[in-house]
């Protein structure tokens, strides 16, 4: 190269596959940073995800469905918390044998889920590294000032609820991993492809999110499973509660594969990859609750009760004790 | 395990290491999300920058320093738009064999980092990899309404100034890539010291956000070399400039090194890792700025002009054209 310096293939890669994602406040991701004009009277309601291959989906997995994950599991918290999707950032960090095809359907993916969850990309970073694909993902939200749902205010007496259906996700987890299973043999093709596809497609609640401002008392997603994540909201409300499993909601292939196998119910309440919310909330406001997420689209179904106390989560299934192995997917 | 659920490793991890570094908008770290409420007539700046072991530094740097580099990249960004730090969220991804000691070393790092720059940790997430060790942060920062300093807005006849000293980082990655170098022999302990030092902890400019915002057409941190950096910023301007190399401060410690091998002058103004900020503004500006940015307590330099035009830069040395391999760092 002599004098005249070309612009380097980071800043070709950006704008030919990310700059056409930027919303306006992406400055069209030509500068280093992205602004954001905060609605007046609101508060920025932050999170960050990753995802890393072989850990939180497979190497495999199709490009787009990878980038919906990765930035779908953000717009999950974000609904639990009762905000709607501002924008997001992204850091993008490419394994040695990355292929620009696959780059090229990544960011279709991550333009469909952006654009689905009225939540465009704002910025980012892209870097290399001897390491598998690994996708971080920062997004904002916003709610009117002082009404984030937060995770450490249920209280004694609320009712623990959960929306949708859980254990999907997990059950297609086992499929996508051995997909000879037995118990699969007992799932229809819908059934099939209904579990594989909430494990690799997760659908964020950004529906519920004004109904549980509206209404709940605490929330996060349910990420890590449900047992687990109940005990971290409980412990970090100060209060105990107990769940009864057999009032979890499931779906009807969720049905089948437990009827098939009844092993798989612990599965389903201790497995990652929901997606769902957990929530709890005064008792008066359950009719409210399910009429209005009912109307914008989901159910809820109350599954437990907080109680006053710090000694550990109880969960029983039909008044037994239920026995798990781990409450919870933890990375260490 | 029984119906009983404890808390996982990861939460601990979170609870000892990270949550005692959240500033009140953390909320302890025991939320899903951050909460950000910000300044009333501001608009929010983020910038969010990754760091790979390996690549961005290496993987037996001490591990405060890691935290320092790692946030300092970003805050370098902030400070180039401006903006004043408001908080930084982190997804820290940890390869297989991290250690706890380390962490420890690093959370502590971090803490001193984030106090420095008066920006507190607000949230973050915590997987583990089996690739490098790897750290994406977003910070956030916030200027008066419509006044963040822009890349795309230098113009024609303006001068192109930078911050500081330039090359140091470049050179100190020299040392410590092979430390028994033979120009190395020409520097003394403390010109030696402070190019590793350069390199090692990223000194962001700051306290220059305030004179950027009153006086600078454009800015951006120069982070992947000079030359390259000059010419991302001038062709997202839509315009074109030259460089008069002569002109481009350096340090005591680079100069003797460069004096002893003049071709480490071409590494000094296309290596990466300056931190310092790349500048445009009105020629009548100038004694203004230099005297504003004296009293902050940084030196600020003009090293070329603006001209109209779309073809690439000009790099001279004392009028001739200046050859480069390269002209900026690029990770493709």
């Amino acid at each position: 190269m002599d004098g005249s310096i070309a612009r380097s293939s980071e800043d070709r890669l950006i704008a030919r596959y990310f700059a056409p994602l930027a919303g306006p406040a992406g400055l069209a991701l030509k500068d280093d940073a992205a602004l954001i004009t905060p609605p007046l009277g609101c508060d920025l309601v932050v999170t960050v995800d990753t995802v890393v291959a072989s850990v939180h989906f497979f190497a495999d997995d199709p490009a787009d469905a990878v980038a919906e994950k990765a930035l779908g599991v953000n717009l999950s918290d974000i609904a639990a918390k009762g905000a709607k999707p501002l924008g997001f950032v992204m850091a993008l960090s490419l394994p040695d044998d990355w292929r620009e095809e696959w780059l090229a359907k990544f960011a279709e993916g991550l333009g469909k889920a952006a654009e689905k969850g009225a939540c465009p990309l704002l910025g980012g970073d892209t870097t290399r590294s001897a390491g598998p694909l690994s996708i971080s993902i920062t997004v904002f939200g916003s709610v009117p000032s002082g009404t984030m749902v937060r995770r450490t205010t249920a209280k004694p007496g609320d009712l623990i609820a959960v929306s949708g259906t859980i254990g999907d996700a997990a059950l297609g987890l086992k499929i996508r991993s051995a997909p000879e299973r037995e118990w699969a043999g007992g799932l229809s093709e819908t059934d099939y492809a209904h579990l594989l596809g909430r494990y690799l497609r997760p659908q964020p609640r950004l529906i519920l999110a004004d109904v549980l401002r509206k209404h709940a008392s605490a929330a996060m997603d349910v990420s890590d499973g449900l047992i687990g994540d109940c005990a971290k909201l409980l412990h970090a409300s100060n209060v105990t509660g107990r769940l009864q499993i057999e009032n979890v909601p499931l779906s009807p292939a969720a049905h089948v594969a437990i009827g098939f196998n009844p092993g798989l119910l612990a599965d389903a309440v201790t497995g990652g990859d929901d997606y769902e919310i957990l929530l709890t909330l005064p008792p008066e406001r359950l009719d409210d609750i399910v009429k209005d997420a009912r109307a914008a689209g989901c159910a809820i179904t109350v599954i437990g009760e907080v109680m006053a106390g710090d000694q550990p989560l109880t969960v029983t299934l039909r008044g037994e004790r239920f026995l798990t192995r781990a409450g919870s997917f933890s990375h260490f």
